[in-house]
């Protein structure tokens, strides 16, 4: 099973399924080709929430701002997972939650030249292509489409090599992981949590990163100094009123029902929140 | 076969295959996840049009505003195939039109604890996570996300009981259906018919309860006092011209050649749509 | 395989697949269902530049503004690949690529009436469904949705065929293409490229007519008349900042780093777009 992930929309992603399809025969899933462009961080936080839900794969990962300059495409082997990407710090969140620490990684850099390139069908004789839109360009290998060009064939190649063993890989070479990318923890003090926003979803929950377990045992809660219900559900409070909840990672989200929580609470990913006791007196 | 359909966007349904692909080997085929939010009606309309289409399967429909209210979980067996979703509506026409009838219909409700735990991959010593992000919540099932944590494992389980028989299913009471969800129909006299919009598609066009046999034999028609021709297909009028023809549901839509019919006729769902007989005339 | 292309959105390309995989096992792997809508360029243009990346593969294309008109429903056999779709032009950049010339494809019309119907489940019984709303419409066939009535059915016989011979399939009759589309090719003269912008990607990138050779050995060049840097890579300037670089299909892209291209330089698929050298003074 190969998984993909990437800031691509449509229709890239089916380039990089050609290809993969004409090398193995594995079974593709989508995980997301909307993430915002080029938002490492993002894609960071959904592939260490979703992934973890996955049986054993290789998970193909491209959002990939610095397509084309030095940094390294790797391979990481996460326990049974095997993670195919930029050496940007994408990989790593999901890769550390499946492997347990970093420590437990082992990583690989991709030696571009040494995977079989990839070439779209040419027929015999299409340079006498009527259209004149045959070689437009001599290069092999695109400096913007690393997904298609290097990622994929790279993802086929460990998938088909059936191995969790790294070294038995001739077209990758042992090298450390370069960047790595850490969500911050909250600061969790007598009854105050300091935390931040880390994304927001599609229906507007804003996810912070304060564990769901402080909001256990109370009823309300000052987000931002904002007194708000905690609900064990969305319709926990009436529709378009807002509540604080423990959302399906366990984090905090500050969430309206049937509405959007980052509009309702002017918050957006990265912006600061503070959770804190409320009195019981009326607000 | 497991079909998926859903309101959720990315990635959250991501999250759902990779449970599913956890029990099963079935083929995953996507329906919609991009239902509009918590809109169990315009789903519903849209699973009773596209389900039929399918080989018996397993289909998946996480729609679900009242998620974790006392709301049942349900499954519903129609004719071959088989529906898992809430008990909100959102199932039944589908369900119905699959079945030939309600009466038709063998129900149960879920016992969520009884259904095989979804836990993400935690592997030994993950606790001692350097990123101090583990134990995130104590609780095992979330009360934001049964499309993961119930309905996933549901559809799995019944896909691979491979069975038309519900009472089979050790995990499901026998349990009336709650929730019910009709279309209107349309008041159909003389040469008169009163519906009302019941979706607006992708393209603009505003889909009405009135069956397409009402444009049968007329050139033009009224539609709420405005007359329009009737087409038999979109290129019958000019491009940006209005239309009534009959859509790919065999209901009356009205449209515009490659623009929105829901813009031009200034129409959304729910809105009344009175369709007349138009004199010959100059209008 | 059977990959799946349309402008259609949601969820109608779930009937599509219904039908599919009523009737063969094929693989299914969608390339994209956003084209802009009834614009049969862009997807033409899209089709070209992937469908060469995938192996040997039944494609059904569905970009059909005459939906329904007299325009004919075609099947081409380019080089070791099958095309289904419109006759509108929609098929030939990607089949001339496939096949390595026009000459080389074999082309049919189908007859819509030797198809096997497309039937959605319907029970014993279903004319009493108590809704009312059954026996919609009494036509056989949607004049507005043929990538489910028509396109689908085909691309599922083609499939199962399992032949490259076009003339064995009975309900194909040899039938000349009638509408072509090609994409203009510039004008180059000394150091001059006249062309145009062929499409916007998802990520701004304006993507020209010009073939990628043109930058070679170039530091600058002034694209209509403002100079800017070519760069190998998005990243060869600072986020914000614009570029000219070869896009991974081999034509020259405007793009910024990191943000729009189109906005930045002004343009929409069709501009014309000159590209000149520019002198290495101060600009």
């Amino acid at each position: 099973m190969i998984t993909l992930a990437s800031d691509f929309g449509t229709p890239y992603p089916a380039a990089m399924k050609g290809v993969l399809l004409q090398r193995t025969d594995a079974r593709l899933v989508d995980v997301a080709h909307d993430f915002p462009q080029q938002d490492v961080r993002t894609a960071a936080f959904w592939l260490r929430e979703v992934l973890p839900y996955f049986p054993p794969a290789t998970h193909l990962v491209v959002v990939d701002p610095g397509v084309g300059t030095e940094r390294n495409a790797i391979v990481l082997r996460a326990g049974d997972h095997t993670l195919v990407g930029p050496d940007n710090g994408v990989l790593l969140p999901a890769a550390r939650r499946l492997a347990g620490s970093t420590d437990r990684l082992e990583s690989g850099a991709i030696d571009e030249d040494a995977l079989e390139p990839v070439e779209p069908t040419t027929p015999t004789g299409s340079m006498a292509d009527s259209s004149g839109n045959a070689d437009r360009s001599s290069q092999r290998r695109s400096n913007t489409f690393h997904g298609r060009d290097v990622f994929a064939p790279a993802a086929a190649a460990v998938h088909e090599a059936d191995t969790g063993a790294l070294d038995s890989l001739e077209w990758l070479e042992p090298t450390p992981i370069a960047a790595d990318l850490e969500f911050p923890d909250p600061v969790l003090e007598d009854e105050r949590a300091a935390g931040e926003v880390l994304v927001v979803d599609d229906f507007g929950n804003a996810i912070t990163n304060v564990p769901g377990s402080y909001l256990d045992g109370r009823e309300r809660v000052a987000a931002n100094g904002d007194p708000v219900p905690v609900g064990e559900t969305f319709a926990a409070v009436p529709v378009g009123e807002r509540l604080a909840t423990v959302g399906s990672h366990g984090y905090v989200e500050l969430d309206v029902n049937r509405g959007r929580g980052d509009d309702a609470f002017g918050l957006e990913p990265g912006d600061r929140v503070v959770l804190e006791p409320v009195s019981d007196g009326p607000d």
